[in-house]
């Protein structure tokens, strides 16, 4: 039953590289992975981990599972506007069965080879599942995106649909009682599969004063962008971008809501001063990915959320892991 | 009692950088971490887990196992005779509490600056104690060291006292029944706060035909090495370097098992071609660290092990993450 570390990856992970990956002059076997980083590109380096009961339900989809270690840091990359070059993960599981490990390598290898990237190292162990990976991507230098650029005046913009992840966990937390409608589907997928935005990050670069992806809720995140630049933030909640499979299965006031402080959409939020918006049109033609106007940064500190311009109050603040979720 | 992400980090472990620490663009606080490669310089990239009750006995000194999480990763960078540079920390534990984070974060930072590393990012979450580091480094282009570059008739060598942190294991293991010797104090010492031999790796650049860090016993990881390299390896239990100590404690012919066999030593096993022994004898006045020859490398496969002549049979087996630790 049990197979060894060596085994494991050779069976499970050690795929051809995507014809696509560049710059492994060492992978998988040695003590160390070597890599090429290309001249005038400097290195950006993420790492998340995702820990059973806490980031994923126990008994979760094995392949939705592999996708989301890496995903979530593949946003971290997008939220840069890095380009992905290569991961390493580290899997820590209770013992390493075929019945997990199949869908779950696929699962981070298919989205490895969209990405063109290599897994050039890791480690497995015994123990609670825990899934912790390590992204490094490139970027031209100076040309990466930071929390810390926006100023007051600039636009602020999400991409696609906030609050739909977050309505996703509470289906995929409702078991039997399961709303099976297609809406509930597809917010489901957004929970399950979340795609990194990459192609926007990259797209952003030279053009976005700011950026941040959303993994604590839109507002706390935006306040933390915010709080980076030194300025404060003002959101719209009329202008937010709700996808109608979310106001169909939560309705409006609840999607409101969960767009402001659910977690777990990896979307990108990020600025862009008003000189830049008709080049960014122009760009983002080429990206699969919509984005929409929400807020507008703002002297002094904080966030401030309006709805028919009347300020409402609410609990802006990211999740925060030693906290209890809701 | 509980205290949130993100003052978790800037309170344990957002230290200043070493006054030495080089090429962060943009350190903690970011989505990721923006990195300059130095030109001529190739990345090395590694990536171990600590998990307790298989890497570290409940109840286990913070201190070390903040050093070690730090080290077991350093000494995958002294094998490849990397510089290192820079480095990430996933920590998963049940509560951020202040009597467990203070000696951790600084049994690791007190390791990071001796080897003038920054860390430059992280993930902190609520699960099971769990420790992922990944480090980076750097190594001139070219000149890493592999585990696959040796040749029949290169000459076999270790660092250190192998031996010595298994039988430091099995001390901690033994609780109140405890040998209170001096000889196993420094036993528990070698376990508890192992040294990664970066100095000798970097030294060992150009001259060591092929190197491997000992974390799974001695004559495994030879085995691997010499696997890689296509040949095959002869030891000598009699020019094993035992320790004092390790005698003192377990007896001569344990103390050749436990060197063989035993894990956690992170001393570097290495190979030299005969015709640059002069030239390392030389370099190595400079490092803090003795080196034995041990055997020889010849043609086949498989690791045969002698003493006073006579073949011995020996489990050569690596530890394997997945089968039952002795």
């Amino acid at each position: 039953m049990a197979i060894g570390e060596f085994e494991l990856i050779d069976r499970y992970f050690n795929r051809p590289l995507a014809s696509s990956s560049h710059g492994v002059a060492l992978g998988i076997g040695d003590d160390a992975a070597i890599l090429d980083v290309p001249p005038g590109k400097q290195l950006v380096a993420a790492l998340d981990t995702l820990v059973e009961g806490r980031h994923f339900l126990p008994g979760t989809s094995a392949r939705s599972l592999g996708h989301r270690a890496l995903a979530v840091n593949l946003s971290d990359l997008a939220a840069m506007g890095a380009d992905p070059a290569w991961f390493l993960l580290a899997l820590t599981m209770s013992q390493a069965d075929d019945i997990f490990l199949t869908p779950f390598s696929e699962g981070m290898l298919q989205l490895a080879a969209e990405h063109h990237m290599a897994l050039v190292g890791g480690d497995t162990t015994a123990g609670p599942l825990t899934v912790s990976v390590q992204v490094l991507g490139t970027v031209p230098r100076g040309a990466a995106l930071t929390r810390s650029g926006a100023a007051p005046g600039d636009l602020l913009f999400v991409s696609g649909h906030p609050g739909d992840a977050a309505a996703g966990l509470e289906l995929e937390r409702g078991g039997n009682d399961a709303d099976e409608s297609t809406a509930a589907a597809q917010l489901r997928q957004r929970f399950l599969f979340p795609e990194p935005r990459v192609a926007l990050g990259r797209a952003l670069r030279g053009l976005a004063s700011a950026c941040i992806d959303v993994s604590d809720g839109l507002a706390g995140d935006a306040g933390k962008l915010a709080a980076a630049s030194g300025c404060g933030v003002r959101m719209e909640t009329d202008e937010l971008p709700l996808s109608s499979a979310l106001q169909a299965v939560v309705g409006l006031e609840k999607a409101r809501y969960l767009a402001l402080t659910g977690g777990d959409d990896y979307e990108l939020c990020f600025t862009v001063p008003a000189h830049h918006l008709a080049e960014m049109g122009s760009r983002l033609t080429n990206v699969k990915c919509e984005v929409k106007c929400i807020g507008v940064m703002e002297a002094g500190a904080g966030v401030s959320v309006f709805s028919c311009g009347k300020q409402l109050k609410i609990n802006a603040q990211g999740f925060d892991h030693f906290s209890a979720r809701p």
